[in-house]
C-alpha cells in the first residue's frame, strides 16, 4: 500500500523556496518524483528510507504540483496509475502563508449573534426602531417563533450573551467560534454593513466584542468574524456617496451600468457589489491601514470571508484569485497566525489550489455529499440515489484534490445559515443526524462543527438570512 | 445511455457572447444545465427534444463550463456521476478563435526537410562549408547512415524535393504537411534559427517555399510551418548584439544573469531564449508586422508552436497561456484558418482549457499511453505494465478532458523527430505498428499522422535533433 499526505512533507509548511523532504511510504524499492518546474516535468530519484523512499527537493512554486514514478505505476493524489497522471491528479503542495497550525483540526461552533443568546435585554433593538426595505423593523420575544419577516425580525442576541455562554461551549469542546457578521447593519443577519469600523451596538458594541475576544484568549480559544467584502450595504455611506453624487471618488468603487443600475450580490438591490479594479477599494477594503480585514485583527484571528467565489473586478468575480490572496495577505500581515477561509460555493478546488485562501466552506466536498447520501435528496429537495461508494468516491474525490496543508483546514460543516439544516433535512431523525456528525470525524477531515444555530429558522424558504 | 460531444453544440464554433444550443442523448425526459458564469452556478431547464434533451445559453466565457443534472445523476465530461462533478469533469466549450474546419481529423504528414528528398543537388551544404559547435559541417550522401555528428550532419533535402513528392503524398491520402523548421539556420535540425525572415538557401529559399505552397493551395492542401519563437539561435544578430553590447536595446530580449550567463533552452547555450516580457521582444515576435508568426501566413497554413510549454517571461514560462494565446492570435489576424496547435510536451489540457492554442502535439494523451500498451515500454525505456483497459481509460480520460472543438484537432502522433521511433519502440514488429497507427483512426481521434522520417536517426540518444 502506498501512502503519501501531509505528514510525508518535512518541513510541512514550507516557505516559497525552501527545501523539503517528500516520504512515501510504499513496498517499492525504487521510484522517481517527478514534478513540475516552469511547464517540464523534472525526475528526481528517490533515496530508500526506513518505511518507503524519499526525496528533497525546494518548492520553488506555489502549487508545487508531483507525483511518484513507481515499478507498478504513477502514485498520484488519487491513487496509483498505469499511465502519468493528468496535473488535475498530481500532489498540490503550497508554500508559506498557509493556515496557521491551531486551525488544523480545531472544533467550530457557528454562531448567529441575534439568535444565539441575549446577554443585555436592554440593547435589543426595539419594535418598529426604523425601517427596512421600507417596512419597521420587528421585535420578537426570544421564545416566538420566527415569522415572515426575516431580516425585519429581530431577537435581540448580543455578544454579552456569547460571551456568558463560553463555559458551555468550552466545555462542549469548541476551539474556535464563528460568528456571522457582527458590523453595523440594518437587518437582522447584518450582511448589509452600513459601518465596518463599528460592532453593531445591539449587539453590545466594541466593548462587547473586546470582553468576547479576551475571555476567548484567556481560555486560549480563538475567534473568526464573518468578512463581508464583496459588497457593502446599500445605506453604507460609501454607497450613498456614489448613489448621489456620480462624480464622487466613491463612484468607482462599485459598478454602475449606463441605465443607472448597478451591479449587487445576486441582483439583491440593497447590497452593492464592490469593484476590486477600484483604486478606493483595494485601499478600503486590503491595503490600507484601515481596511477592516486588517483593522480587526487585533479582536479576533481570522475571517470567514463572504461570497468570496464571487469577490472581483467590474462587477464580476475577475481576478478573483488574485483579490483572495491579497484579502489573505493583508490579514495575516496584521495577525501572522490568522485564519482565512472562504465561503466557496461550489467546487473549492481551483481556487485553493491557486495558493488563495487557508481553507473554505465544505460543501461541495463534504456537506452536499454527505447529507445527500444520508436524507436521499439534494439541497433543492430533488431526489438523489447516493450509495456509500459514491459517497466516499466524491469525499474522496475533494479531499485528494485538495492541496495537502489544506485537507485538515476546510471548515468542514452539514449545514450552515446558507442552506437548509442538516436535523430538517433528515426529518427529524437523530440516528441519522448523528451519523452526519460521526462522519465529519472521519475520511480524515477530523473536524467537528457544531452549529444549531438556536432560533434561527430552519426552512430557509422562510426567513433565513441570505449570505 | 447519455451522449454529449462537438455535435451537439449549435454552433459548434460560437463567437463569445453567441448563443449556442447544447443537445444532449438521453433517454432522460427532464434535466437541467448547469454552467458557471462569474464563480456562480447557474441552473437552466431543458427542453425536450427528439433524442433527448436540449437548452440555449449564452457563451458568456471561453472556457464555457458545463454539465447536466439528470434524474440519475450528473453528467460531466467524463459520464455520468453521483453527486456534482468537480469543476475538471466539467465539459469545457471554447468560443472563436478556434481550429480552422480544415484541420478537423485532417491527415498530415511530418517532414524533416534536410532528410525527406532532394529536389537540387546543388543546393546541398558542402562538406566544412561552416562551423557548427566549433566543428566543420558534414556532408553525408542520400543513402549513408547517420553518424556521429548529429546536427551538423546534412543530407541536402529541400523543398524542391518536397515538392516533388506532392503527387506521392496526396495518394497517400496526405491533407497537410508538416515541415520542421525551414529558416536560416547552422544546424540540419534549424531549431536554432539565425534569420526568421529567409528560407534557408540550402532548401530552396522563399521560391522554394513559394513553388511548395502554391503547389499545395492547388491541390487543396495545408502546409504548417515550425514556429520556434521560444529561443533563437546564438548566431542570430539580435542575440549577437545582445551579448557584445550590454546597453544594446537587444539586451533586454534575453535573459541575462549577473555572471553573464542567460537563460537558454534546456541549459543548451546556442538556443538562448527569448523574454516575452520584453516589448522589444513582443514586437518582433508578436505584435509587428514583420513579426514571424504573422509575416509567414502569406505562405503557410499555421504553425507548429515548439516547445510552446515553455515559452514566458523572465527565462521560465510565466504568463505561457497569454503569450500562447497572443501569438495564436496575431497568426490568426493575418490568416483566419491558420491552424496554431503547439508542442505541449506534458498534460495538454490546463494550456488548451484557458483558451491558448487550436491543439497540441498528442502526447501525454495519446502518443505515451499507446506507445507504452504496445511496447511495454515507457518513452526511458523503463518496463511499464498496461492492460487494454488502462490504456482505454488513459486515452479516455485526456479525450473528455479537452475542449469539445479541440478534441479532434489534435495531432494525434505515435512518435515524432523529438520522441524514440515507434517502429524501433516495437523492434521492428509491424504488426503491433500497425495496431498502433490503427489505433489513431479509433477512440473518436479520426486523425491519422504519417511521419517516417526518412533518414533521420531511430535512435534519439545518437544524433536526433532537439526541439
Amino acid at each position: 500500500m502506498n501512502h503519501h499526505d501531509l505528514e510525508h512533507a518535512d518541513p510541512p509548511f514550507p516557505e516559497l523556496g525552501e527545501e523539503v523532504e517528500l516520504f512515501l511510504e510504499t513496498e517499492a524499492r525504487e521510484g522517481v518524483l517527478l514534478y513540475e518546474r516552469d511547464g517540464e516535468l523534472q525526475k528526481k530519484p528517490m533515496a530508500p528510507w526506513e518505511r518507503g523512499l524519499k526525496a528533497r527537493v525546494p518548492v520553488h512554486a506555489s502549487p508545487f504540483r508531483y507525483c511518484f514514478r513507481l515499478p507498478q505505476g504513477y502514485l498520484g493524489s488519487h491513487g496509483l496509475e498505469r499511465t502519468l497522471p493528468r496535473y488535475d491528479r498530481f500532489f498540490h503542495l503550497l508554500a508559506k502563508p498557509l493556515p496557521p497550525e491551531w486551525a488544523l483540526g480545531a472544533v467550530f461552533y457557528q454562531i448567529f449573534p441575534d439568535r444565539f443568546r441575549q446577554g443585555r435585554p436592554e440593547l435589543a433593538p426595539k419594535e418598529g426602531a426604523w425601517l427596512y426595505g421600507g417596512r419597521p423593523i420587528r421585535k420578537k420575544a426570544w421564545h416566538e417563533p420566527p415569522g415572515e419577516d426575516g431580516a425585519r425580525e429581530f431577537y435581540g442576541g448580543d455578544l454579552f450573551g456569547v460571551l456568558e455562554a463560553l463555559p458551555y461551549l468550552e466545555a462542549l469542546g469548541v476551539e474556535a467560534l464563528y460568528l456571522t457578521p457582527i458590523f453595523q447593519s440594518p437587518s437582522s443577519h447584518r450582511y448589509d454593513t452600513e459601518d465596518y469600523h463599528r460592532v453593531d451596538p445591539h449587539l453590545g458594541g466594541e466593548e462587547a466584542l473586546r470582553a468576547l475576544y479576551e475571555a476567548l484568549e484567556a481560555r486560549g480559544m480563538k475567534l473568526i468574524l464573518d468578512g463581508v467584502f464583496n459588497h457593502v450595504g446599500a445605506t453604507h455611506p460609501w454607497f450613498q456617496k456614489a448613489l448621489e453624487d456620480p462624480s464622487s471618488p466613491e463612484r468607482g468603487m462599485f459598478t454602475f451600468y449606463p441605465d443607472g443600475s448597478y451591479a449587487s450580490f445576486w441582483g439583491v438591490k440593497h447590497m452593492p457589489k464592490l469593484d476590486y479594479a477600484s483604486a478606493l477599494t483595494q485601499e478600503r477594503f486590503v491595503f490600507g491601514k484601515e481596511a477592516p480585514v486588517r483593522y480587526w485583527m487585533r479582536l479576533a484571528h481570522g475571517w470567514r470571508l463572504d461570497v468570496a467565489h464571487s469577490i472581483g473586478e467590474g462587477g464580476t468575480n475577475r481576478k478573483n484569485a488574485r483579490w483572495l490572496r491579497a484579502l489573505a495577505r493583508a490579514a495575516k500581515e496584521e495577525r501572522e497566525d490568522a485564519l482565512v477561509f472562504g465561503e466557496l460555493s461550489y467546487d473549492t478546488v481551483p481556487t485553493l489550489r491557486a495558493h488563495t485562501l487557508d481553507g473554505a466552506m465544505h460543501y461541495a466536498g463534504f456537506a452536499h455529499p454527505v447529507m445527500e447520501w444520508l436524507s436521499g435528496r439534494d439541497l433543492h429537495g430533488n431526489p438523489v440515489e447516493l450509495e456509500a461508494e459514491d459517497l466516499w468516491r466524491a469525499l474522496f474525490d475533494h479531499y485528494a484534490a485538495l492541496p495537502l496543508q489544506l485537507r485538515h483546514a476546510m471548515y468542514t460543516l452539514l449545514s450552515s445559515h446558507d442552506i437548509p439544516r442538516a436535523l430538517w433535512r433528515l426529518r427529524g431523525d437523530k440516528e441519522r443526524f448523528k451519523t452526519a456528525y460521526l462522519k465529519t470525524c472521519t475520511s480524515r477531515i477530523p473536524r467537528i462543527n457544531l452549529h444549531p444555530l438556536p432560533r434561527a429558522a430552519p426552512d430557509p424558504g422562510r426567513g433565513a438570512p441570505a449570505g
